[in-house]
């Protein structure tokens, strides 16, 4: 099994720009790394601003916040915080002096220098859904634990779709892998099935590190080369309300002190491990994540930090969180205005509650995605295959959302909103007159080709052309097309050399025992 | 037929504010009239605004709009524009003189009175889908001719949501009855089946004077008491481009002149009837809408008048209408950019180019929505019901939309970003602590039932327990709800010598012969 996908590509050499996109060809938008460039939708005026501001220091000043890692117990005393048991109270001039040190965006570096990515800068980026214990598509039918070869054909998607930036954590949990060894065939699958920017799980120190190993190999770098810049980041959730667990921040530690990015996410549910309001949410929230990011910037001054947002509700008559509300949406934008204060690139998720990818998946993960827009956010999560709050994974959703961050891309393109005299036309409104149309004008052959969109997976044609064609309904296309594309899929071109150093490395370090899973 | 579904009602008299929910209790949100307190997104800097200001004005002076209807180009004669045969060119001065007159937002009177909707003003309101001419429903899995029973249900869910504040054009086309008296039997039906703002098709004098008749006896008014303030509206098209046939010119102008409101909606698909550049389109749209607008303003100065805009493109493919797209949302923007800098409110819709309430047709319509939302729209036509490009109504969809309209609704609920000290709640988070959770403090308790959107269509269960109810996916859903609503839907209360009274009136104007049918 982990040798299969390679046989194609060991003889190696085609050119990435066109490998990279796979045998089968959709006609979906070229890589490129968008802008947002719509004014942030921003609820709070500036005495808002200040308020959750002050509602955050002062959690921190107050209330403090628990790390019950040790290593960072030392790192805030010795900083001069106020350190009682695993109680950490900081006060707000060395917090924003700590945030102070923070770039406001950065770049990381991907083994592919052509899908480098740069957070923050105005840019709107998007990841694979990341995490999910468990998988369904169509053909199963049905909601099933995740597994290695689920994870494989994600990741390849992750490759294949140009629109998706970065690579999450595992697309989908691979229970079929002890977890002692998981991270070693993982990260093996996704640094040969993509090329984009990895991320490494910060569960003890073991994942983290094998993570970089296999990264600087990939890379073909020295250690000297990887800690000039980033090329992967973790990602955190804290323990909300107010914690940080041990393994997150040991990783986090780990990649700042060798030069490799951080984001940390609360995971703050109003209602449940948050007020119920959505402002004491989002400014425990901030809490939590300045927190540690004043941690990190102590430790390593200029560490790349992002600052994530995972603020959303609850269903109050069930408990079960709900995602893409019009609470998550402001929660999310709130957030964005914070960010912005802070001077932090910032994370938010392209997420749902529904269970399959249906209209109530897609509105819901419209709202989060435009909530995303809305809210300045510079790394969308989650953005493309989550379901079920982020317990399924599915690659018909997948592609679904492909096609809505697609349009996205395309919604920042300047030439849409254009008003030189070429686009506003007045010669060819009056050269077509009041009987004629605009199919076959100059001005009209002249561009017609990119004036727009071109959707891979919506249908646009007449009912009954769609009804010939089998009456296809929308999650069914994206099924046939993840056939499609699994089955032409072709990997990122990888250096012999490389690949054999990566299996070598995964061998010697499972001979080893892997990592221990007493986490 | 149309005497059966109003036995119940027959008996009279119950509340206004209960009934019209109808016997179902689903939970939704009760009766408002939203207000859009976000920032417009403005894709256009001022000079953008410019260019387009003076490109559609340049069309005015330069190209002219045909007007084929004969009373208004002596309209035009007598104020003095350049006719032309059927070609109007008219000043940019007089045009800007003209729409200045008109009001930046205006009352419509519903017959019942809790119904009465504000356009302008910050107000962003919703209306069912209309003029479809077939049907599709999950129970007859295919697209049909509509019909008066199919339209009738519409027009019951139009009544039964309250986040639908007016009735548009028929929800689908009753090709059923004959179309000499088509108009006299739907006003019937809507004016008894629902008690909220009327809507007028400009099709011929009979037609818009029978509606006037009909509404003026359905709020029991006297010619004089209508002619003071909108009691209905109608809506028309443009012939683009740089037309305004017979008919709907006919119509406005019976409107305007007996104080009705009227929306001037030109549907400029880029690349087919405008050009291919969206700025070009927005131009032409505007040129033609505020030909017509200036006309009424000359007319009656001061009436109640909406710029609508219909601007998307075409699939350059296969010349199909795409919806919902990047383009289409940009155009929506810039439109309402131009329809703040001429002072006029704005209508714009909800839409997709599905053919089915699938994935596509909720991210095609959440687009669209949105772009509603960002660019100040007033009122958003077809934002429930919507199928493959206007030519289906589906009610599930409706019902799919109406969640969607809700969650926008209650995002611009202020109370969602408050910031005063009770919501930012420091005090609760110090007394939940690090080891607690929300679901039992006092803070919570106080506010849970009003914290969060509770949604009515949305299925927020886990997959298990979504699984054990059905495995339901949100359109099947939909549909079931649909045949409940109508089950126990009942109708909104009249008088029972009103109803009599407009039966007579739809019998006597049949016995007339109805409206000439060779328009």
């Amino acid at each position: 099994m982990p040798d299969a996908p390679t046989r194609r590509r060991r003889s190696g050499g085609r050119a990435a720009n066109t490998a990279r996109r796979g045998g089968l060809q959709i006609n979906q938008m070229p890589w490129r790394l968008p802008r947002n460039t719509d004014a942030p939708t921003e609820p709070l005026g500036p005495d808002g601003v200040q308020a959750i501001h002050d509602g955050a220091m002062r959690i921190l000043e107050e209330i403090g916040i628990e790390f019950l890692n040790e290593e960072s117990l030392e790192i805030f005393k010795e900083a001069g915080c106020k350190v009682d048991g695993t109680n950490v109270r900081m006060g707000r001039d060395w917090v924003m002096e700590m945030i102070g040190k923070a770039p406001a965006s950065f770049e990381i570096a991907a083994r592919n220098p052509a899908h480098n990515i740069t957070l923050g800068d105005g840019h709107i980026l998007f990841g694979n859904v990341s995490s999910p214990p468990n998988y369904y598509d169509l053909e199963i039918g049905r909601k099933v634990s995740g597994n290695r070869e689920q994870c494989a054909n994600l990741l390849r998607l992750t490759q294949y779709f140009n629109c998706i930036h970065f690579a999450g954590g595992y697309p989908v949990e691979p229970v079929d892998i002890h977890p002692g060894v998981r991270h070693l065939d993982l990260l093996f699958d996704k640094l040969t099935l993509t090329d984009k920017v990895m991320h490494a799980y910060s569960l003890g120190k073991e994942r983290v590190e094998d993570v970089m190993e296999m990264v600087k190999i990939a890379n073909g770098i020295t250690e000297e080369e990887f800690r000039q810049k980033p090329y992967m980041y973790t990602n955190i959730n804290s323990t909300s309300p107010l914690k940080h667990d041990i393994p997150m921040i040991d990783g986090c530690l780990r990649c700042v002190r060798r030069g490799q990015a951080v984001v940390v996410s609360p995971f703050t549910l109003a209602g449940a491990m948050a007020p119920v309001t959505m402002s004491g949410a989002v400014a425990l929230s901030l809490a939590e994540a300045l927190s540690a990011i004043a941690l990190f910037q102590y430790v390593a001054p200029g560490a790349a930090c992002v600052i994530g947002t995972f603020t959303s509700n609850v269903d109050m008559k069930s408990g079960a969180p709900a995602f893409g509300t019009p609470e998550y949406m402001r929660a999310t934008q709130m957030t964005g205005q914070m960010a912005r204060f802070y001077g932090l690139p910032m994370r938010a998720s392209g997420v749902c509650a529904a269970n399959v990818p249906d209209g109530q998946a897609m509105w819901e993960t419209s709202n989060s995605l435009w909530s995303a827009v809305q809210s300045g956010t510079n790394m969308v999560y989650h953005a493309a295959g989550w379901l079920e709050g982020g317990l399924i994974a599915s690659p018909e959703k997948f592609i679904m959302d492909c096609e809505v961050i697609q349009m996205i891309q395309r919604y920042f393109e300047p030439a849409i909103v254009d008003t030189s005299p070429d686009s506003i036309a007045v010669e060819t409104i009056a050269e077509v007159g009041p009987n004629g149309h605009y199919f076959g004008v100059q001005h009209t052959q002249d561009r017609y080709e990119e004036a727009f969109y071109s959707p891979f997976l919506s249908d646009w044609r007449n009912f009954e052309a769609w009804e010939l064609a089998g009456g296809v309904w929308t999650a069914e296309r994206a099924h046939s097309m993840f056939k499609e594309i699994i089955a032409n899929f072709e990997e990122p071109p990888m250096d012999i050399a490389v690949r054999e150093e990566l299996s070598a490395f995964v061998e010697r370090r499972k001979s080893e025992g892997g990592a221990p899973t007493d986490f």
